[in-house]
């Protein structure tokens, strides 16, 4: 089967690649329906992340359910599937306290980019949707793997809900993302960041009321300008490099929230200001697994259409042209067909 | 009146100070009936934040009101009050959050350790106790200005409460009070970080239900071997160094959350690893004043003695040897009659 490989800076390349097999009695094999580029493998695309060797690529996904192990009891043959880029058990301490990428028992899962894929602990893992979906769905399902969880974990942790002003840092698929999901639990006024019309305009289409296309100490002075001095009551950063975690901090009022779902590299915090502003902050890797019966059940009865962030669609064989587009900023987010 | 004075690293003196006078309607003059030495003090005490000019010492205190500005409306001469370190309107956007220590106008309250204090703001700052209290519950009144408020924000900042397993890192006297704190929220099992055994005593007297002596690595692997290798619900760092900071954070399950009320200097924390933790952090200097009603109301009734944290009492004459016995660990703290 062709699947994508990183062998370093730049250097993405789809290739004949083994097809995977059964390794565990709770493992699961997927076909996959689509799959796609996320935020943070640009990280190691760009070299800021070290390649240490060739790495399949890809860890967010969806499809159909070809083979599962002994031990698998929760999903069967001929389902359509999604789950997280941590596989977990969903059933030790910390998958049941709802945070499934802590699981004690996890494993990162890799090399979704192709046309079979190998899911380990797939009972904690996968949820099936109702039935299989129409394609026209995929787009959207696919997002729940990573992007939209994110962006709801985002919201979710920074306490966005009815009545909060919410300011969302970073416009990439989950900045956008964090706009819809601010949206659905409710929040009154949701400022999103950014400088591109084209994603301004799906944030207005997400939900986002007010756009502030300053950045830095000028992008705060506009936080603060709309909300009385005061800051945002929840700051939602998704981008993960210290000028947007300061952005999201200095945005938010005393007591307010601050997520960061943006993998952070290489970014130090000096804890006395942090100490001064009075602001609680919760980032991570997005516990997606707690999330996935809920927004399949939105994306399935067409409430949300989160698929919406996918503006470059190619065969997967195209995939270092969908790596090229991202990290030149020319797409929000590619989906590679399968 | 006399009063302390900061020269300079390790060099308080006790010297004639001009009596404060009313500079604002919104002012009162204290007649202080007890000061104290705070552990935060011992920053510029040692030199570790600068001292650019003499500067008036100590920010804890309670006392007899004895002059109010013509604008202050909610207590009069002859009443007995506490107020925080931080002075605030207690109407502004922040103070209605409960954040009166980030008020949009707040000021620092210094030169508490003497005869007589000007507190600013005194409406929105000064709580009056019932009447004029026993000479015996002045001390615990006193703790109430800032340690045990800090003690108590540091456990309702990690929300310490019914069934929860709470790790204190820090035995000095903000420790002790979380320790107290925490116990008085309910919790089931509080661990308290301490070789010293004065100290592990007044930790278990106030309700600490397991001691552990390790630090760094083998503090933490304590922790998790106590809590079933997941971790602490709530870690409450009271120290303000980088070492405290990580112990408590590494001490903390995911989805736990840590609270950080020591004031830190120069501390740096690198984001990666706070991300993959999945512990929500909250410090920041203590909204006391949001605390003070209900506990004065404690005290009063002789619910709680968290006085029983000074274990050194001097006259305000010998306030240095009070420093120096907090700077060298002899004393937990140093209360000055004035």
């Amino acid at each position: 089967m062709l699947g994508t490989i990183l062998y370093g800076a730049h250097d993405v390349r789809v290739e004949e690649r083994a097809v995977p097999v059964i390794l565990k009695p709770t493992d699961a094999i997927l076909r996959v329906s689509a799959a796609c580029v996320c935020g943070s493998d640009l990280w190691p695309y760009r070299g800021v992340s070290p390649v240490e060797k060739p790495m399949p690529f890809g860890h967010e996904y969806c499809g159909i359910v070809e083979e599962v192990g002994s031990a698998v009891a929760s999903v069967r043959p001929g389902q359509f599937v999604i789950g997280s880029f941590f596989a977990s058990d969903n059933t030790c301490p910390n998958c049941l306290a709802g945070f499934q990428s802590s699981c004690r028992n996890r494993e990162a899962v890799a090399g979704a980019q192709a046309g079979m894929l190998r899911v380990p602990l797939a009972d904690g893992t996968l949820v099936a949707t109702p039935e299989i979906p129409p394609e026209d769905l995929v787009p959207s399902l696919l997002t729940l793997s990573d992007v939209m969880g994110t962006g709801w974990f985002a919201a979710d942790a920074a306490e966005a809900g009815p009545g909060k002003t919410v300011a969302v840092v970073g416009d990439g698929a989950v900045g956008l993302l964090a706009v819809l999901s601010a949206r659905l639990m409710g929040a009154e006024r949701i400022i999103a960041m950014s400088r591109h019309p084209s994603r301004q305009k799906l944030a207005r289409e997400f939900g986002a009321t007010d756009i502030v296309t300053e950045r830095g100490k000028e992008g705060v002075d506009r936080i603060l300008d709309l909300t009385g001095g005061i800051g945002a009551d929840s700051a939602l950063e998704c981008v993960g490099t210290r000028e947007s975690m300061m952005q999201a901090i200095r945005s938010t009022r005393p007591g307010g929230r601050m997520s960061y779902v943006g993998v952070p590299y290489g970014v130090m915090l000096e804890v006395q200001e942090l100490f001064f502003t009075h602001v609680s902050m919760l980032g991570g890797p997005a516990p997606v697994r707690r999330y996935l019966p809920a927004l399949i059940d939105l994306v399935w009865n067409r409430k949300i259409d989160p698929g919406k962030v996918f503006d470059l669609t190619l065969p997967l064989s195209q995939a270092a042209e969908g790596y090229r587009a991202m990290d030149e900023r020319r797409a929000i987010k590619t989906l590679l067909r399968t």
